[in-house]
């Protein structure tokens, strides 16, 4: 039976890719925002294709927090660009590393627009077919931060489809949501493997993504992942 | 017109990714390699796609040069394990470089392994399938250094099919091959965008893979690539 990790297991997960199979960082984070994109693209196709046509793109908010699940977002902004999205970023709290500055930077001048105000319920509604939520991830620890108030509340109370990448953002890794004013995505993407608060889920799509999950790995702590299918780098759970 | 790069043009194509998009090497290395996985996938498919049935996959000999495409091969190696084949590298010439003892290091431990012995011909007509030629790329200037003449030999003599990355080994970049001995490919995965050799390339496979040049770049140096076609990291050129 597929494992739901809970927030420690989770953490371990990651330290044993990073720490003894010695994966970098810009490595798993490139594949997990491309199959976080992967995903969108399944469940929200683009009318448009190539880069020809602006008006016939679907335009996503893509919401960034200050961690590796802002990085995740970041990479996904990209690959939704390279497929015929038209991304912008909200980007509040930007992290000052490297990577994240190169992340950032790569998407600017991939003519993705970053906006410094987040938009109002009306606004976003009239400006977004779908919203990615790439604001907290399984270290997420309440309360929200101050500089994060804003975007929670929006997607709190938006009728456009949220896709949450990994941790729906403000829900308890392992309980879920917290209280009923907690957002509700339509998609959510686990990575590596679901966590907890996964099995609360109730939105339309339940992808799992990050396709670099060693064997040897899934073995021990008994993970019991799907098999993606051919060259998949997402699959389906429900 | 898809253009086809002259050397200096990849060259400088490069370096604009690396120097002013900011890209790091992990993550152009991660998404190349990946995308040639997925042309060997879709040229020479493997009848098992999880990791129960030993005996039914397609056991693929990876040849890694100790530059940017042996990189490529590295990764490659990963994810078609990951997918399903039996790969096993031959890396006579390791780099001393972080990045690369990494990707080699990943490798090992996902059960992949290294032989230190180059096949002969007999040998590896009995062990392999296929052969991924991951030697050199577009800086490659004759001649080909002592460490990779024995694997030159088998790849140019061997009747299993090849896929070569980005540019058949030992061709030269821009005026293809420069004797009649020179090794021939079944599958080419040209990278970013084709360089000159590959207007003689005359196997049955032509894709291209490397889905992450920026528009403004293609514009700037008049690719025109082709569209990938949906989630697709690698299209078919001919």
């Amino acid at each position: 039976m597929l494992k739901y990790l809970n927030q420690a297991e989770a953490i371990k997960v990651d330290q044993i890719l990073f720490n003894e199979y010695k994966f970098s960082v810009d490595q798993l984070m490139e594949l997990a925002g491309l199959s976080c994109a992967h995903a969108v693209a399944k469940c929200f196709p683009s009318p448009c294709q190539g880069n020809d046509d602006k008006a016939g793109k679907l335009r996503v908010l893509v919401c960034c927090g200050p961690g590796n699940n802002g990085g995740d977002g970041l990479v996904c902004a990209r690959h939704l660009a390279l497929m015929g999205y038209e991304p912008t970023i909200y980007y509040p709290k930007p992290t000052a590393k490297p990577l994240y500055e190169n992340l950032h930077h790569q998407c600017e001048l991939m003519e993705i627009s970053t906006i410094s105000q987040c938009p109002s319920v009306e606004e976003a509604a009239h400006s977004y077919h779908l919203i990615v939520d790439a604001l907290f991830g399984f270290s997420f620890k309440p309360p929200v931060r101050s500089d994060f108030l804003s975007v929670m509340e929006l997607m709190q109370q938006t009728k456009i489809p949220i896709a949450s990448i990994d941790i729906p953002s403000g829900w308890d890794v392992e309980k879920g949501k917290l209280n009923d004013c907690e957002l509700e995505p339509k998609l959510l993407i686990s990575l590596t493997a679901p966590k907890l608060c996964a099995k609360h889920f109730k939105g339309q799509y339940h992808y799992l993504g990050g396709r670099f999950v060693p064997p040897a790995l899934q073995r021990q702590y008994e993970l019991n992942l799907p098999n993606y299918p051919g060259t998949e780098l997402c699959v389906k759970l429900s």
